[in-house]
Formats: C-alpha cells, structure tokens, sequence
C-alpha cells in the first residue's frame, strides 16, 4: 500500500511536517511518498499546489494526504478543491481558541516582524561565534560567558550539541573534551572547578562510541572498543564523583540532547 | 488579559510548541505565559504535569491551554484530569487517518531506532565537518563534495545557513565570501565556475547589513552604509550577470533560507 503525502504551508512547512510525520509514524505497512511544498503565499502557488496533488491523486489511484497548516482563507479555500483529503491543523484548533477567548482570529500569517528577526539574528550568530571560538576547550575558552558547559569524552557528541543549542536556541554553549589526564584521576578539571552549575557531561554507549570514532580513524587505539569503555568509565566516575548532571547521547537526536539540556539546566532559550 | 500555556509532549515538545505559537500568534492583546513541558513520557511525569497546570490555574484564575502531542494513551488520559483546556494535536487527526486507511493506529510514541539515529547521526556529523572545513572560502576547500555553495558578501548570513543547512538537513554546504576583487570585476571567481548548478546567492539590505557589521567593527569602514551598499550592489550585478539564484537574508530567519535554498536547487534533505 502506497499513498502520496503533502505537506503544505505559507512557510518552511516544518510544523505540517512534524506534526504529520509523527502521526504517519503510528501506521505500519504504508509507504508514503513524502512532498513539501513551501511557501505557498499566493494564489497562483495555491493552484500550482492543487495540480501537483490532483496528479499525485491520478497517478497513485487513490487520494493523497494534504497535512497543511496554511493560514489565509483564500488559500485554505483553493487547496480545499484538490481530490486529496486536507487535514488542516491550523483551522481546526482556531475555531475553538476564537470561542475560548472570545475573540476572533486575524488568520494572517505570522509575518516575522523585522526587528524580531534581526534580534534573533543577533542572539543566534553571537551564540554560534561564541559557540565556534569556545569548540573543545580551547585554550582561550572564555566559560565565564557560558550559559552551558557540555563535557564528556572525545565523539560523545559535544560540538553538534553545542552548535545546535547556539543556532536554534541562541543558547552559548562551551564544551570541554576530557583529556586522559582528566580521565586518569577522575577529578573535574581545574578550569571548569568555577563553574559547576553550569556542567553538563555527555555519555555514551561504549559499541556506539568505537562505531562513530571507526569512522573517523579505522582501527586505531582510539577507536579500539577496550579504549572506548574505559574512557567512558573513567569520565561516568568523574560525573558520579563530582555530581555532574549527565545525559546518554546513544539513543538521542541532537534536538533531544539540546532540549534535555535546556529542561536539566533550566535554561530559558534566547530566540 | 493573561493566559497560561503548556506545551507538552513525550518528547523534545517541539511541534506542540511551534504549532501552538502560530495558532496563539493570531490572537493579539492576549499575554501569553509560555511553559515547555518536555519527554512526559510516564504516568509520574503526566501527573507531575497535571500538578503544574492546575497550580497555574488556580494562581491565574482561569484555565490555561494545553497544547499536547502525546500519543500513548495512558498519559493522555491522565492529563485530561487537569484544570486547563486541551488541545490534542495528536488524537484529533489520528482518528480520521484511521478511517482513511482502514486500519489501527499503534498510538505508540516513534521510538527513535538506534540505526535511524546512527545514521542520522554520522550524516549530520558528515555534514557539520563539512561545513566547518569549508566555511568562509578556505584554500582547500572541497567544493566537488558540496552539495550547494552559498556566496554572498561578508556577514550576508552564509556561516550560520551552511552550519544550519549541515545540522538539520545533513546537508553539505560550502560558502565563499566575495573578496573585493570578484566585486570588482562583478565575474563569477574561477574557483567556482565549475559548480554553478550547486551556488546560490544570498543578499542583504544595506542599512541591515549595516547594523550587523557595526556591533562586529563599530564605525570601521567595514561597517560603512555606503560601503555595505556598494557591496551588496556589486554582489547583485554578479548574480544577474551570471545568472546565479539568490535569496535576500534581510526579513527571513536561518530556517527559512535553508528551506528556500533546498527548495530552490530541488535538494534532498538527508537526514
């Protein structure tokens, strides 16, 4: 079995995406053939958008799915003559919010206001520069601005951790690598001593760790399994011995790892 | 007039939250008192959540919304119990897809596999390598690996685009920053002549680009508004003359350029 998907928006269609995709998730033995279409912000796209679902309908011998989260009336109206089966997320819950509130709703596109944007900019490229110049304990590393210290072994995840909590969040994010040194006594490194509430390690599983780092240098002492578990080990007593808050990366997508770390630190985003 | 909302799911909240701010975004004169409640994802949990929204209720004195994608049953009748009012972006369409395919939905949260994640892992850390070694134009730069090269004049937002594009999408970006001399002769630099499928441009309003330079190189030349518009018509002149697609960063976020571009040069994303 097989149906054709839309995802529809006046935007980048990343929430008509999720949302649809999480609940496609929850069917098994259907393979859906996936299509974004962005942007649609004028009639003439809205049209352009119907044909290509109405081809889909006509090719496929069945209905496409259209998760849309389209705003405008008159673009909802357009969609709404496609042979596909529209499940709007956006209309759906606006009626009941207008009844909640008692007010209506001024079905207009959020329009990204341009100071909004520009603040964001800002936040986001000061986290990212912060992020990029504080990478792997530099030496220079400047924790005192941190908003978060991510520590753990090398490959356990850190620098995607950080650059992700610097461009979505506007989070400033240093990471720290544990050096043998550090591994050998256990001990929290010196430099990072002023700034405990501010650490958070990173751990992972052994196999995953030697996969990853395979990768990276094929059969060296660094990627050896032996060389992996022990260094996690090592830097797991650390976290116990100095009571160092910790997330397993094994299992966990980076937006995952970045939220957890938000909810651990209780950390308000910035953007 | 104040409302408490909660965005709660069992995991990183992020769909709830985006889709309940777009909805909540057509409300004006309402002040909005936003709280994550992320990775509710056992019966503990959910009545520790049920605890807080009912605390807000009761300090608010009216019911607060609750934006909810929880998908297991269990957790979703626990927080039926609460004081707020719910909207279940998840149940509303799972009952309509169910009608449509004819078949149950498994109402289990999408596990993320271990291989999913791995391979989504090593893609995005592919790409975020990628990005990092080929960013601002550096000598050894490896653009036959790219899958797009973002150009445009310094602080036109290439850096954060190709970081952006690397995590989210796994995508690999290269940029190269216009030196003075290709905005002088206003001709494609030769390095890049051989990929023009894969380049797009990216511009900026002067007085934004302005602002940008200024809080790096307060009142340098750099930062000058006549400077930063002679540039940027430059840069214009060299993308008309060579037909190269470009895309103005002034009123869009980092997201929606990335979306753009993929959309622009047809791309795949890859995780």
């Amino acid at each position: 079995m097989k149906r054709s998907v839309f995802y529809i928006s006046e935007g980048t269609g990343i929430t008509a995406e999720s949302l649809g995709r999480s609940l496609l998730t929850q069917f098994e033995g259907i393979t859906f053939q996936q299509n974004i279409l962005p942007f649609v912000d004028t009639p003439e796209k809205a049209a352009d958008a119907v044909q290509r679902i109405d081809h889909a309908a006509e090719k496929d011998g069945c209905r496409p799915l259209v998760f849309s989260t389209l705003i405008r009336r008159d673009l909802r109206e357009i969609i709404t003559r496609t042979k596909g089966v529209i499940y709007d997320f956006f209309e759906t819950f606006t009626s009941p919010l207008e009844a909640e509130f008692g007010i209506a709703a001024s079905r207009q596109p959020g329009r990204s206001h341009s100071l909004h944007n520009y603040n964001a900019y800002v936040a986001r490229i000061g986290a990212l520069h912060y992020a990029l110049s504080n990478d792997d304990g530099m030496p220079a590393s400047n924790y005192a601005m941190a908003d978060v210290i991510v520590i753990g072994v090398s490959r356990s995840g850190k620098t995607p951790t950080c650059l992700y909590l610097a461009l979505q969040h506007g989070i400033h994010a240093a990471n720290y690598p544990l050096t043998e040194e550090d591994l050998a006594t256990t001990r929290l490194p010196a430099q990072l001593k002023p700034y405990r509430d501010k650490l958070i390690g990173l751990t992972i599983r052994p196999e995953r760790l030697q996969q990853i780092r395979n990768g990276r240098r094929p059969d060296s002492r660094y990627a050896d399994v032996k060389q992996c578990a022990s260094e996690i080990a090592a830097a797991q007593e650390m976290f116990h011995r100095e009571k160092i808050r910790f997330l397993d990366s094994t299992f966990a997508s980076v937006e995952e790892i970045a939220t957890s770390i938000l909810h651990e630190l209780g950390l308000k985003r910035r953007v």
